[in-house]
């Protein structure tokens, strides 16, 4: 391509400071190949549901609609009720716009602060993506409530879980593995209790098999995978589980590989009739927003994965190296000096 | 008590040979006291499903509730389909006989094989029990599927919570809280998405707690909580949450507290209507299965939780005093002579 429309949602918090690094990363790499980028502002979150009583409307929907992707900040903050900016933005724009991939790397970058004793435990690093399903499982809303308030109150949550909507999903996981030198795929679920569901994700999983014959599959409890994130992270190559097992997996894998301030994600329409969202893992991080004091290389990383995905693969790739590049030089130097938010967005821009 | 009526379930794998070794030391440390033991054995697992298409009859369970405690070692085997032992033993067994604490201790012990960097992360160790709920959640066997095998595939799998049963739970957890140094509660749940059964939690903590008024409450969502579990375990006192999210946290706990070897669990009935059951975190492992490796630790300390219930508190505190001995000695040990599952429970049962 060589125009870019873009959809910015800066959000709340730490969001709209963290953006503002990627579309200066975004900027100074597509200027380069002599990409246009136009980018237009949402106002989504915390600041308009308080002026307006909005969350997601249709209007937003349609324009968004209308963008080759969106990059988001982060949605969230603890004046607006717990679930109303979740169930009123996040998840209906995740719904609505079939993002039914949400993938999340995890790499172990140098001079990562991991909680492992990584010489032990992974001491070649590891690098592995899950492929966490976004549209359905327990995130669907499917649940109720009775007599609440009372003794005899009964809550329900109900996931939601189809052929169709697996099937998609593993499909895209089978061709991320192919796609990798590695070439190994670990089914995560906990079909010995949730038999319903989980002997649907084991099938399609069967299913869908002889198509990638270089593929080697295996399955995993997800409290089994736990305990391998942590003991043995290298075991894992690309990781496809449900919405609910995968938003587990990826803070955890977050965490092991050094913090949830370098965690990218895409969410994703493989079948591109919607444009797909990219945003860090982390939350709007009201304490520290607008401190200039927030890491923004999970939304420069959350970039790059825009970048591939749009097919602009080598500016992704240039991108990527620079983080590293920074990353690297960061792990080597003095932590007393700490960059503000907009020092390392410039300074990984400077690489490109 | 004088007398201790126990049932005793070695089920499939190394579940008999652990649990004879929990015996010996519960026989052990009960000699010592006058405390005359019965022990009766109850064939259920994979074996008696070959011979018998039989999973837990009413009879067992009739049988079962005349005792004073159940101890168990792991039920499981890859030859029978996912699920049937699940569904068909461990959990009708936890939910015939009420067993809505699933209390799951995790200690740093001295010499623990943990993939943390401690020095780091937690220089002082950590000790705190996740108080998991039992009877309900997801694991309620109510999901069902259509069209089943077709491209129309639809498959459920409902979370059921009820104000009696978070109650209770959370109940139990506010004493523990209330009996241990700290005072400390965290609430783990996921109530921005499963805002039903999370805010029935969440309102569920918050009218129990002015019972509790030493105790100091907080709130993690579940993703979040497995980062602390690796960046700051020793945050933790007392964690409260429901039956899948403990499943999760509980080996993720284990993992890094220096493995699923070491840890214990209790399923209890805190009315005392039936007894309860005690078993190793851990599965029947049908690898190594019969030759004598097995790490009996977990299913001793699952015999302290037992003997802690049944009120012979001072024994179960020697027994936790001899695992905590023979660990320290282990540690310091040479590793390249490991000790048999017999070993290890005849070293422990000296010391009492
Ligand atoms: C904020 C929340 C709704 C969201 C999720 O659960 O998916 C977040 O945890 C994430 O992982 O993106
Ligand atoms: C075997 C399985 C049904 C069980 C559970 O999920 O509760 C196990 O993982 C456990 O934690 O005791």
């Amino acid at each position: 391509p060589t125009s870019l429309d873009l959809a910015v949602v800066g959000g709340d918090g730490i969001g709209p400071e963290v953006v503002a690094e990627g579309l200066r990363v975004l900027r100074a790499v597509t200027e380069a190949d002599g990409v246009e980028v136009r980018t237009t502002d949402y106002d989504l979150g915390a600041q308009r549901w308080h002026a307006t009583g909005e969350t997601l409307t249709d209007a937003d929907l349609d324009a968004l609609r209308g963008h080759d992707a969106i990059l988001l900040g982060a949605i969230g903050d603890p004046s607006v009720p717990s679930g109303v900016l979740e169930r009123g933005v996040l998840l209906p724009l995740r719904f609505a716009l079939d993002h039914c991939v949400n993938l999340r790397p995890s790499t172990l970058f140098p001079g990562a602060q991991s909680p492992l004793d990584l010489a032990r435990v992974a001491p070649d690093g590891f690098d592995f993506v899950v492929v966490r399903e976004g549209t359905e499982g327990p995130y669907v809303g499917n649940g109720g409530a009775l007599r609440v308030g009372t003794p005899h109150e009964i809550a329900t949550e109900v996931s939601v879980n189809t052929a169709f909507g697996v099937e998609r999903v593993v499909r895209d996981a089978f061709a991320r593995a192919q796609a990798r030198p590695r070439k190994k795929l670990t089914l995560v679920h906990k079909h010995n209790v949730l038999v319903h569901a989980g002997h649907l994700w084991r099938r399609t999983v069967e299913a869908v098999a002889p198509e990638f014959p270089e593929v080697s599959v295996d399955y995993l409890h997800v409290d089994a995978a736990t305990i391998f994130l942590t003991v043995d992270p290298a075991r894992f190559d690309v990781i496809v589980t449900d919405n609910l097992f995968g938003d587990i997996l990826t803070d955890l894998a977050a965490a092991v590989s050094g913090g949830i301030g370098l965690a990218a994600s895409g969410n994703i329409d493989p079948s591109r009739t919607n444009p797909s969202m990219f945003e860090p893992v982390h939350g709007s991080a009201p304490d520290i927003a607008g401190q200039g004091k927030a890491d923004p290389t999970a939304a420069i990383l959350s970039v790059a994965l825009l970048l591939r995905h749009v097919g602009l693969v080598p500016a992704a790739e240039r991108v990527e190296a620079a983080v590293l590049a920074d990353l690297t030089e960061r792990g080597s130097a003095q932590r007393s000096t700490p960059r503000s938010t907009q020092e390392v967005g410039e300074a990984i821009a400077a690489r490109l």
